[in-house]
């Protein structure tokens, strides 16, 4: 699939390039290492790499949230940055809690810098990101400084969860989507409000903002979830059929299994068969997801979450062009291939 | 040694508890539990046990700093909390670094927990006791909330650095005063400086109780580290020559190699030995360091940096009964033998 990048992808990496290296240069030297490699700036050994690392999502919702409040882009700076330095810091970890040895086609920075020193510098991303904020002046910087702490609570609760339904056979559907609303929903809700915390809106505009990127976070999942089965791997990075090889409860999956019938029994066999799958039984695993609705359900679910968001958003009467760059960027996450 | 619990203990206990109780209530469940535990508050099936969990001196120092600012103690109480979230977060995190399965006598967090909850509980703790402080209203929460910021980023650097010392044997005497002021100081030097924030004090309190703080940190880890080699195991719960059986380089090994001569040769030589030291081994390198000053070395210094905290806090006339408390603060925490 073919999507234009948004212009305000291309705005917030202009914006927040430049500022996202100034924090992390603030770092100790061992640990800004680290973390330069884990986002792609640096080799193992400190070599500059081309590009500027992903495409800044958070930082392109943080940069519009302030436009859609009627300020500069540049007023949300410092919140496109606190946003990715918390980003960085969940990915850090999560790498290591979830023993992960590859991210973007490149091994993990823990099983190159050692579990300690990845944590270590997740440590201080987090710590860094507030100090981002609080150095805006007024209360503005102190409320957004508030606000991330509320999603980082919500995102470690998500992936507290997320660890704990591997080991359970009973995990409902709305058990998942609560747990992806912590884990990935919460920073994007956070994202798409904390510029227009910084510029001073009102609670109805920020709440109605984190709404829209709460939903934004559903869909970005659940198209996460569809990749996971049936992405590309040319283009994902993940090996083909990459969440059933590791008998992941995903969405699709567990709508699946929520559907019942003789599809769902026999991917519940599949799930708590012990060993390596073999490729025929991975095939037949995503025929039976499919069988029984899951890949469906997933879909019609990801459609409707993006519906939302421009309901949420026509609510709120923001500037008009804020508006559609919003919509925009919410279709081009969820229609991506990678 | 028996030294009576200074007053500044018990007051700080009382004042801190409910309210730490009350901070750590707002973690979900499952993390809550794992910090309960890593408190001891509870048992790992979360059993209340008895006992309040630890002399609790960070809080201590924060109400008293609150005091030695002319406020009532309560002022000081967000700041109580925080730095003591905060030294719990870095205990949690430092125990699955370091692979510690012991610590005050039980099995450690991540050993029961496992490493997931014990990374995610220090990062909801680092996260929650940033809000706590951004909780009090005006300018002086967000002063102590960038100030627990600085604080954390010496404290995980220092940490890193530490690890870092253990695969090298270059390692210099400034070096590890340096590594020990960001991992030990850096707390200690907030813990007494945040109440003072919190009331509002001019920069030359708060950098002068900070500067006290920094001192009784090198203090402590002074002393620490002559326990480490000499401490009673019945009192400190550790096994005897406990930091030599882990060939640590801890200050008195350290000064005893900066010495130079026989005994610091032969001391070289018991550290990158390969293999478990044998009991006559470990008894002859306590000797060793002993031999070469490096026992001697390190009380002279805790003495030094025990009579700077009283001339540091002389500077600053504070109100006499907060600037005795303070002292007999630094006394009693550095003539411990837990």
């Amino acid at each position: 699939m073919t999507t234009t990048v948004p212009e305000a992808i291309e705005r917030g990496r202009t914006l927040a390039v430049p500022a996202l290296r100034a924090a992390i240069d603030r770092l100790h030297p061992r640990l800004r290492l680290v973390v330069a490699y884990h986002r792609g700036w640096v080799d193992a050994d400190g070599s500059p790499l081309p590009g500027s690392g992903g495409k800044l999502l958070r930082p392109a919702l943080a940069v519009l949230s302030a436009q859609a409040a009627g300020a500069e882009p540049a007023v949300g700076l410092p919140g496109a940055v606190a946003v990715e330095l918390v980003h960085d810091f969940s990915l850090l970890h999560d790498d290591v809690m979830d023993g992960d040895t590859e991210r973007r086609h490149r091994p993990t920075a823990w099983t190159v810098f050692g579990v300690a020193d990845a944590i270590l510098a997740g440590d201080a991303l987090l710590s860094l990101a507030t100090q981002v904020l609080l150095e805006v002046p007024g209360d503005a910087g102190r409320l957004a400084a508030y606000r991330i702490g509320d999603a980082v609570g919500d995102l470690v609760e998500g992936q507290s969860e997320d660890l704990n339904f591997e080991t359970r056979s009973d995990v409902t559907l709305p058990d998942t989507l609560r747990m992806e609303a912590g884990k990935t929903g919460a920073l994007l809700a956070c994202s798409a409000s904390i510029g227009a915390v910084l510029a001073g809106a009102g609670p109805r505009v920020v709440d109605g903002l984190a709404a829209f990127g709460a939903r934004l976070g559903t869909a970005f999942q659940l198209v996460d979830d569809l990749l996971g089965i049936w992405g590309d791997p040319a283009v994902t990075g993940k090996p083909v059929l990459s969440d059933l090889r590791s008998r992941k409860k995903s969405i699709p999956v567990v709508a699946a299994l929520d559907a019942g019938g003789p599809a769902a029994q026999e991917l519940r066999a599949f799930l708590v068969a012990a060993g390596e799958p073999s490729e025929p039984d991975l095939v037949r695993a995503a025929e039976l997801v499919e069988a029984a609705g899951g890949r469906d359900w997933t879909r019609t679910e990801a459609d409707r979450a993006i519906a939302d968001c421009a309901t949420q958003l026509a609510e709120l009467d923001l500037p008009r062009d804020a508006e559609l760059e919003l919509i925009a960027l919410a279709r081009y996450v969820t229609e991506r291939d990678t």
